[in-house]
């Protein structure tokens, strides 16, 4: 087997290797690598990033931000997003319990950043007032305990591999192993996530990846295509636009964010798949995911000013982003018995032309032929507090 | 004088040697040691460690962490626990003020932590619900600024000093002083600390040292031996063990923590001694302090299972840990004068059989055979809010 | 030309030189320098300054505390004062957002620390009791994302450049862009600072510039030296000194803070000259800055124990540190349309001897002559909450 192995880091070894580049390819024609390297100045200072490229994309993951996705670039295109935050953020910099629970957005800025592993969604209150569970959790603001990548020379296969814990003595103990994985050449990302409840007393879990696109995937013009049972506006606002739903306008100073909650149908194998295009079928993202995993899919669309993070975002979760004590009533968590597991297994596919985005449409196509979709006008109840 | 110090942190003087290690002692047959390490990777990026080995026990000491102790060694046999997180964790990495005052349980993980110097206990809050103080203070989780070692190849003394600040402008300037020493070959590490309160106002301080072990001293069957004059259980749940509390049942899941607060005796030169020993007296400990220093001994018994953390605290300090407001009421706390300080004293002695556990039981049975002990069976009016 | 330029950090092309000094000047004459250094050890760890010395006058720069400015130094004369905190310290180890909204104080030391870019002055609190903006808000400690520095040997003219962002996605976007500019031999400090809203959106600023002395500059019997149109006492506190507002009493153990309110006057060129000097006039600062650009000034008299921080604040802003819910109902800030920016421009003269001291008496008399003080005896109405 040809398979290596590198621990960039390991905390309990006391392994973190700040720098690393793999071998050059044995086979000359091959041009894949594998890079880490630790960035400079201002709230970037320490953060490291681990730069796979399969020859065809290319991807930045961040361990020290619970291994997030920072950006993907498919030859010239990039993936991702430019946020108002210049990011990757050090943890330290990011107050995620600002009393208000809105510190999150001072360190997002990611292709891909999970929320979780407790809560996700909107800040929720106790009875006093105090904050019981900031926006989006803590997990995106988490350090990797234990990273370490592979170069399959056989396979092809490259792949990045994290934990990182989420854990609060008394309250509870959870485990994210991540693993983000290509092979050379091709087009695709596939990450597949566990999460582990080492706690000797059940756990509740929410999950949800909120994964980002700006331009040039996200433009005046582009589409979601999306195999549609049902949709609901989360609030009034988005009730708004609930008939141009998938399609998106050009950038708009000030545009005020609309959240749609979705049912998504599954094909015969479980998969789930959600196609991004822009305008001119140039650039584009399919997005496939285990429906039984992840039941709960959720689109915004901030299409505000370039400069404050024109945006939309693809949200599968294991619920909807309302706060966690709403959700907790729906049941929409996943519970996890002492030592018990769940695994979430995502892809993204990098389109760059036309055809790969036809067979896209032609895949979702196929599923959407027998839907008849609900579309609410308005919030319903059990989706969101109404 | 056979004395060598070595400055390894002063920030007055920008010193901070971040790996050091003590030079081959001049005597062959000894095997003692100092070193300084910096750990790597995920929330321990960046935290060092000073470990002393005196030959017969070693023990890590986290200036970071307001000079706590990580965890200590007699031969084979490890004293501390394993708890929920997995430390040292570096400070940055601590929520301390997480609004519903809970968040030092990220960082908790040390067989002695400091809980002070300005408060510790319970959480505690405003008229507003606004936090006011965190459960148990800032101390153990503030760095020291100055650290300094030393080697007495005459008398043997090993020591680790440390000055750690607790400081808001307008509001406080308390100053830890801590001295961690022992001699080539002993059993027992012996700590003084001394608090000055540094302002020009009067100031009140509170200190608490959470001395944790979990297995092997604690086991099923593990036992607490003290000089009982009085024990009241701090709440319902801990009532429900009044009768046992000196017994430890093996770890449990689900387990909720019971706290009994104690008034111990001293023997005739003012010291308390405390030991805990495991079932079959294999492993124990034995906790001496001075009473008119430390009047309040808390007994904390939390034996969840082992993946949670099945530990015990034994719990010296100024104060039970109430919330700072209801402490106050009671007076338990150190008036310090502007310029005034307070002493401490501990030892912490490591037994490894039967001979050592039963010397410390006979020291103990000295003192208490002319006690005649209160087991208070429900919570009492002055020792907690009833 | 002969200024050469040395950028020391950029995050985007990730630059950061953690040490570094200027060449040796051309002319063998003359003694300017700038360098880098990183503190070590305690809350200054990881902390760099970068020291501008033009011969006559040195002074620190602290780029990851908001591109504040630590001391000043003119000959043997030290500008700045000693705080509770012993400060630099890294932004990792002030709670900016603890929950009463008073953590700043943690990290206060700087001679001068810029308080905004979104808020400063007292916390303010939403309807549920909960943070909305902290004391003196974020930018202070906030890390500059670029750093460069300029020697002109031409002109003689020495700089040091910071960018420093302080943004929330979904909220706001604002740039701090800063320059510290001095000559070689000349004994001032110019500070030009512009702001600039990155936002799509419109945005509302404050800046409060929180310039601090204590001795020898501060001493018993100092004096403030300004043209007052009119002072308003903050509140009952500060009433009670009204008469002597100009004077300054000895260190005094829990002397509580006295603030006043300004109308200051400025000369025909739109700048306000305000002199602080020592009882026996051997050392003193004139600071001047443009009235139009800062319409409000603020004296903050804290004349407590030296071991406190005996010290005195000369705070020139756009608004009063009031809380910012009061101070948005007076239109006290900048508004700042999507790209607009405004400007803000400082100079601090450091007078080490009569004559410097009596020059600036003198321009400060030239243009009191005109002037009919309004001394109010007690806050008033629009300047304060009453």
């Amino acid at each position: 087997m040809a398979e290596s192995i590198w621990v960039l880091t390991d905390s309990d070894q006391g392994i973190h290797e700040a720098e690393f580049e793999s071998p050059e390819p044995a086979k000359g024609d091959a041009t894949y690598s594998i890079k880490r390297q630790t960035l400079r100045g201002g709230v970037r200072e320490g953060v490291d990033t681990i730069e796979v490229d399969n020859g065809a994309v290319k991807f930045a993951v961040v361990p020290m931000r619970g291994m997030g996705l920072w950006k993907a670039w498919a030859g010239e295109t990039e993936y991702g997003w430019r946020s108002a935050v210049k990011g990757p953020v050090h943890p330290q910099y990011v107050p995620v319990l600002d009393p208000n629970g809105l510190g999150w957005l001072e360190g997002f800025d990611e292709l891909l950043c999970r929320c979780g592993l407790i809560s996700n969604g909107a800040p929720d209150f106790d009875a006093d007032g105090r904050l019981r569970y900031p926006l989006h959790g803590r997990i995106g603001n988490l350090p990797a305990s234990r990273v370490e990548v592979t170069v399959n020379e056989t396979s092809g296969e490259l792949s990045v591999r994290g934990i990182v814990d989420e854990a609060r003595f008394l309250f509870h103990q959870l485990r994210l192993e991540t693993t983000y994985a290509t092979k050379v050449g091709e087009n695709r990302i596939r990450i597949t996530d566990k999460v582990t409840n080492l706690s000797g007393t059940p756990a509740e879990s929410q999950m949800l990846y909120h994964i980002n696109f700006g331009p040039p995937v996200l433009d005046a013009g582009a589409k979601l295509v999306a195999p549609v049972n049902a949709i609901v506006p989360r609030d009034s606002r988005a009730a708004e636009g609930i008939n141009g739903w998938e399609n998106y306008p050009a950038p708009q100073a000030g545009f005020t964010e609309q959240v749609y909650f979705f049912d998504l149908a599954a094909d015969s194998t479980g998969i789930v798949p959600v196609l991004l295009k822009n305008a001119h079928g140039t650039a584009g993202v399919c997005l496939r995911y285990r429906r039984e995993q992840l039941p709960c899919f959720t689109l915004w669309k901030n299409t505000a000013a370039e400069a404050d993070g024109y945006v939309t975002g693809l949200e599968p979760g294991t619920n909807y982003p309302n706060p966690r004590s709403f959700e907790g009533e729906q049941a929409r968590f996943a519970k996890l018995a002492p030592g018990a597991s769940v695994t979430f297994q995502l892809e993204l596919e990098l389109l760059t032309d036309a055809k790969g985005i036809g067979a896209c449409e032609v895949e979702i196509g196929k599923l959407t032929r027998g839907l008849n979709p609900q579309i609410f006008s308005t919030p319903q109840k059990g989706w969101t507090k109404v």
